[in-house]
């Protein structure tokens, strides 16, 4: 839908929002840019500063700009990290010591910035999918250019993982899928779920969200050429600064 | 990320919310539950009207709930459509007659209750990726259970598709790919682009969507083997309606 189909005139400050929208969206005004201030928009439109605040809190609420305190509201359009559903999990990317965060970055710098090993008791739902009451547990928060954009929580049925790296804070060249495939246990086949959702609090204070910015949660199940589970990985992504990509034949 | 890293006592309003979320997520309330109101609130708390309302509303902000006027707050969650990627664009699946749809609603009831099909003139956008200036458009929104929950407006290169049913009002079994595949184009290749934003304002009416809710929005397109793209289709999603699956190999 790339029109509005409005059936009446719509109120000022929400056609001083479509105004601001349409040069977001078409790319004129970009990343960083500075909106027009309150000031700006009471002057251009003669309008009261209730109703400009109004104007841009609605593109605030639909997560296109962002306030900065004292300084005024800016375009907030981060550059999409592509997140390529099957090609960064194929074989050949961790097969060959490559994590498979290097895919999606294309070079661009990131880190793992909080990293937790734990040896925990399953929650229900953990353990009727792993098959296993108790599970390793590994909790990671990664940034790309200094930015928060995922919060990763993997569990492993622990009799099947016990003494190997992945207990370990460095889990070696490859990661978790390379150390799988030495303990014979390579991953073959993987399901992702895939939700859109507002984040839950202590979610927005770790990925450091701005007020209207939901989520996209996955939830990946990884199994053997045999069925076994593996990994189940639940992932929490600032949607504002990802795209997936998912390539399927028909 | 299954607990609350926090580092001092949250106020009472969010911990009311948090408790009331667990209950959400633990299935204990279900879809349509009545939430305690603000007067049982404020009875088993000890707390005043306003931080009741408060409590309640970091439940709506989720999306978790959503308030009826005059009657309280339910918990929404909506059985989720599951929407199978791959299996749903399965040549089996259209080429028997059978529409995309009917993958993902399993039997459940759907209806297309509204449908716009006409010859436009393609934004840049969308003739940069269908190497076509004119394009046929249909713009449908679906609901299921009588709940709308998602726009789709497809695109197709008007010179290709000229003269065939996908001009018009029904395309027959199985739709505008049985349709391109009798036109000798059938769709060997697509790719899906994900993403999670919050509603435009008319995005927001089509769907009537709650407050808080965000959308998917996928952008799928689809090739010939030879290459030639054939369809792009814009789809926004009610995002508490929907679990995207995505299956694939290592």
């Amino acid at each position: 839908m790339s029109e509005s189909p409005v059936s009446h005139e719509p109120p000022i400050y929400r056609r001083i929002a479509d105004g601001l929208r349409a040069r977001i969206l078409s790319g004129e005004l970009r990343d960083g840019d500075r909106l027009p201030g309150e000031n700006a928009l009471m002057a251009d439109h003669a309008i009261a500063r209730a109703t400009a605040r109004q104007a841009l809190a609605v593109l605030i609420n639909e997560g296109l700009a962002v306030p900065k305190r004292g300084s005024g509201v800016y375009v907030r359009q981060f550059k999409p990290i592509r997140r390529h559903g099957a090609r960064r999990l194929s074989r050949e990317q961790w097969g060959q010591g490559r994590a498979v965060w290097e895919a999606d970055t294309r070079g661009r710098p990131f880190t793992v910035d909080r990293l937790e090993v734990a040896l925990e008791r399953a929650t229900e739902e953990v353990a009727g999918v792993l098959e296993s009451d108790e599970v390793w547990v590994r909790r990671r928060r990664y940034s790309v250019d200094s930015r928060p954009v995922q919060l990763a929580t993997s569990y492993f049925p622990a009799h099947l993982v016990e003494g190997s790296a992945i207990t370990t804070p460095d889990t070696g060249p490859g990661g978790v899928y390379a150390r799988l495939s030495d303990l014979g246990l390579p991953p073959a086949q993987f399901t992702e779920e895939v939700r859109a959702r507002m984040p839950r609090p202590w979610e927005s204070g770790l990925l450091d969200l701005p007020a209207g910015t939901p989520v996209i949660a996955i939830v990946r199940t990884a199994y053997t050429s045999g069925g076994l589970p593996v990994e189940l990985n639940e992932m929490v992504l600032d949607s504002a600064a990802y795209v997936l990509q998912y390539d399927f034949e028909a």
